[in-house]
């Protein structure tokens, strides 16, 4: 299968051209994949390393199709491609378009996950107020209201509580919505998974660490138990059978307080938890999503320092020009590694950027602690 | 100096779009600093990643200070670019242009070096075949003649021999050109030394392996004794005390027989000697020449893998379009990653990519003799 791999390789294309499009293809021109993007935005953060950039809209049909005849392989680091444009496409689509929409709904996204023996927590579909009234009384309060379609980075995500309107919850989600039983956990945990044509691998657990359901920093090693780092692989392992197509998988978990392992949400691409392997693995999660969408041999997925942290820079504000300030400390640092996403506009919880600090020792509470520090002396610059 | 540092930071314009070129516009990616090329081939390796490129040659001064024109720092990859156009442009060029016109020159280089204490061989100025008779009878036979300006690769560089003819000698380099007592040595060794706004930095010293006088492959550590080593970086030091301008500096060094480690020349840009800082270092090469340059903090040279190697992937004859086959073992090798540099044609001796190959045990041998095998199963496709 993975016979006769020559390069200059083929042409990937990639609907989306933010940082993840950006940092894959920055991934790719060591191995000789030339990157073609599509994003609507002009001069997106992929365009500066891509080859071209089409500029269309993710649901425009048309420009996918045409996207597919320019490249051997299409994939895509955001999940509101158009569908049919996909199916349209005269190149193969992976991970598979069929994993795609079942993911993009998360109610069936769940009820595979379950068929698949994966440990979720307990959920029920919600179309309307009895439906979430029903999931309270069974799950008790609160329960997370979560839309199906379209949330990201927690947006379409509710708690609600005995006693809060239910009409006014099931409105405000706005949609077909599904309750989940609340999970109090000891800690988030992610782990990046790739299906390739000859097997799959994963990479090491790492914790994370969110606020206002955005992610903030990472670590690895997570500090968890090694019983429940290894439970947390399998449970990727798990997940990852019952998806169907080549790529990286961003599996977020849980950690619950009883030590049992869940599953949180999948993401069908390279995602913000597994920004930590571009400096601390063997293979990042970019480079290895290049080798499984063309169905090239994985990369090993070792870690290459003892602690390995990012932390995200996120905007404020109001909306304006971007533009960090305070950059040296972050440069002079020993062991700190800037990246920045090149977006034009900062505004309030955008991701601008991370942070990656390694430690040549096991002390994830210290390196944590130097990355926020040097984060804190970062800022956005206030011209308009 | 290093005060008030933001992203995106200042766009930076080098002369020369090769492989240097391309994996220094990798590195600057990241942080934030776009770059312009300037090469007269039409998607030049560098391109590929850069934000834009000037078609024109190197010795187009008009095109230089263009360049220069729409960038805030100029460097360069090559050495060939028109003095006179870096003195026109309005940008500050990185290292300074006066060094550039002394390392240009051989003699000049060594002359510069001397008076700065560096161990070198000894040498002398050859116009004709009455300098080289006398470069023979005071070092031995044979000397090194090398032309004094434009050599590059060991093109220029030719033993001479006590009773060979040397007039033919004198007239086969064909220019100004010394004499170079001929070092038995032990092994040869580089080392990467950058000039900052704010001091100097010096890489691990590294082991080469020329063949026909061209790179063929680098291990770190170097197989030294740890004296020689720490010597080794003595000279580097010593050297770039002799240079003016900030930047990454390659510098070539032998090993005698008798443990003295001298000086063989110097390269003012990030140098082949230094691929193994990508993935062997905490900052590369590159990542540094742009922080350097710029006048940002310089990074951390730290080694973070037990053994890096590179293995140079060169052409071969006859000159044709460019493919690399059978990269599946390369890919599929725990530790083995693959720098393709996107050149369109392939011929002898041509640098087309290099594999790194790490370890996490201090085995050089073991290493370098892993790097051949996966080296010996890549080819080029033979269509013209």
């Amino acid at each position: 299968m993975s016979q006769g791999i020559s390069v200059p390789g083929p042409t990937l294309g990639v609907v989306g051209g933010g940082q993840l499009g950006r940092m894959l293809a920055e991934a790719a021109s060591p191995l000789g994949v030339d990157v073609i993007v599509l994003d609507p935005t002009p001069s997106c953060p992929a365009a500066r390393v891509a080859t071209d950039q089409i500029v269309a809209d993710f649901d425009d049909a048309e420009a996918i199709v045409r996207l597919g005849e320019r490249v051997d392989a299409l994939t895509l680091e955001i999940e509101l491609a158009d569908p049919t444009g996909l199916e349209r496409a005269p190149a193969p689509v992976e991970p598979a378009p069929s994993t795609l929409a079942m993911i993009k709904d998360k109610l069936e996204q769940m009820g595979t996950f379950e068929a698949a023996g994966v440990p979720l927590p307990p959920h029920a579909r919600v179309d309307d107020a009895d439906d979430l009234r029903a999931a309270i009384d069974a799950f008790g309060s609160p329960v997370m209201l979560k839309a199906r379609t379209g949330g990201y980075d927690g947006r379409g995500n509710v708690p609600v509580r005995e006693g809060d309107d239910l009409e006014a919850a099931v409105e405000a989600v706005g949609g077909p919505a599904m309750a989940e039983r609340f999970v109090d956990f000891e800690r988030e945990l992610a782990v990046i998974a790739a299906r390739g044509a000859d097997g799959v691998t994963v990479h090491e657990v790492t914790e994370t660490i969110h606020e206002e359901e955005i992610l903030r920093e990472t670590l690895a090693p997570a500090r968890c138990e090694a019983r429940v780092a290894e439970r947390a692989q399998e449970v990727a392992r798990l997940a990852l059978e019952a998806l169907d197509g080549r790529g990286v998988y961003g599996i977020e978990l849980f950690e619950a307080r009883d030590g049992e392992v869940l599953l949180n949400e999948v993401a069908p691409r390279p995602h913000n938890s597994g920004h930590w392997t571009i400096e601390g693995a063997v293979t990042s999660q970019f480079e290895q999503h290049v080798r499984a969408v063309l169905g090239w041999p994985l990369g090993a997925t070792d870690r290459i320092h003892e602690t390995v942290v990012t932390a995200n820079l996120l905007g404020d504000d109001p909306r304006r020009k971007a533009r960090l300030t305070g950059v040296e400390a972050a440069l002079a640092a020993p062991r700190a590694h800037l990246h920045w996403y090149g977006k034009h506009e900062v505004y309030r919880l955008r991701k601008m950027g991370h942070l990656t600090v390694t430690a040549g020792t096991t002390d994830p509470a210290g390196t944590l602690d130097r990355a926020r520090e040097l984060r804190a002396r970062l800022g956005f610059a206030t011209e308009r």
